[in-house]
């Protein structure tokens, strides 16, 4: 088949066009490697322009792109937690993190430079748009659980378990990827509902929440599969109560 | 009294009694500011000293002496989980936690600064010596359990913890402090257990520590507590068995 159309790759592109060829260069540079790695020149020959370029439209250099970069990264995780508020929170929580390790495993090197800090392109800002994206992370899984004026304890429960998540998707990347994605994820909602439970014996509200939560699950639901998982090895504890 | 030893002040101090002395300074002002509010000249006025003499000591200047005095808060704190391997494993958390918080009590801003990272003085130096309190803390527990050949599963677990508590403390000190040190302990060895016990459902060797930790726990102990805490919020899930 013949096309009128001119090749894309010959076609001018807008400013817009340009700016978010470059970007999408940068972030798929960034992605895979530590900023350290990344050049200005890298930026431009993935994007098949020169390098003056690349300077017209990110006059701050690989500073500039970098945070540019991760902005739009951290757009697209805010979105990982937004989630229609139905059905029960194991399987809303499951689908948020299969986005959000998705993103971990597309992003991992640049992730792991990200979080684990010490970087030459870190800064205030950059560490600012991090902690944008746990805030927003906790907003939505505070709206998940149906609260509408969280106190500490549930506040602090939530993040512990974003904490956590980070925690285990950079021991995940450290380890060659290992276990498969779909396990890690069920394994971090039953930690996520082994936390609130703890925090319920201490906090009226995070127990309110908590048995609200359990009428939605079902038998053959993830917390059914980890309450019969864990009984056998519990048991014995029942001499604790 | 009159004493016939001269004034501590006014006594020559030897290079390494100097350096102590400079050291201490530094983490004292560390400890309460960011780094970006911590001059050559605040430490000198600390110390008692002209600021050419710190530079002497100290010839790489603010970045040298915070590099010093955070491995030397390192040290502190990777002595935090070293702890007899005696008695039941909820105590001898919770001793650890004991020592981890104190610390972080006493070196709030500082460990904010610290581990929300962007700061001036982060290099992957700084990156590596907090990562190395991580490590020795997650080698100290990982003993604590009493296995010699951790797995994936139980070392990801054990990490996951660690992250959540650097979570708890960060949003411990964010929100003035609340609740009280020996509740968040207690709190913090709740979730710890919390979350052998998940693992311990998809983990073999991680339901054998388990087990295994739960003969030393006593019934008035921190887990017999949680125990009977926990059971009424959760009676009702007994449908999902």
């Amino acid at each position: 088949m013949t096309s009128q159309a001119p090749t894309p790759a010959y076609r001018r592109l807008s400013v817009e066009e340009r700016r978010s060829q470059l970007l999408e260069a940068a972030l798929s540079l960034f992605a895979h490697r530590a900023p350290e790695e990344v050049s200005l020149d890298d930026v431009a020959e993935a994007a098949g322009v020169s390098r003056p370029l690349v300077y017209r439209y990110f006059p701050g250099g690989k500073q500039q792109l970098y945070e540019a970069a991760l902005r739009s990264a951290a757009e697209d995780l805010e979105h990982c937690f937004a989630e229609p508020p139905e059905g029960p929170l194991s399987e809303r929580l499951a689908r948020a993190l299969d986005r959000y390790l998705a993103f971990v495993d597309q992003h991992d090197a640049g992730f792991t430079a990200l979080l684990q800090g010490g970087s030459v392109v870190e800064t205030s800002r950059t560490t600012a748009i991090v902690d944008g994206v746990r805030r927003a992370a906790a907003e939505h899984i505070l709206d998940h659980l149906g609260v509408k004026d969280p106190g500490r304890r549930l506040r602090m429960t939530v993040r512990m378990w974003i904490t956590a998540v980070e925690g285990a998707s950079l021991s995940w990347l450290d380890g060659g990827k290992e276990p498969p994605l779909d396990e890690l994820r069920d394994w971090l909602v039953e930690q996520f509902v082994a936390m609130l439970v703890v925090s319920a014996g201490r906090d009226p509200q995070t127990a309110r929440v908590v048995r609200a939560a359990l009428v939605l699950e079902g038998r053959e639901g993830a917390l059914g599969k980890l309450a019969r998982a864990v009984l056998p090895v519990i048991g014995d504890a029942a001499r604790l109560l």
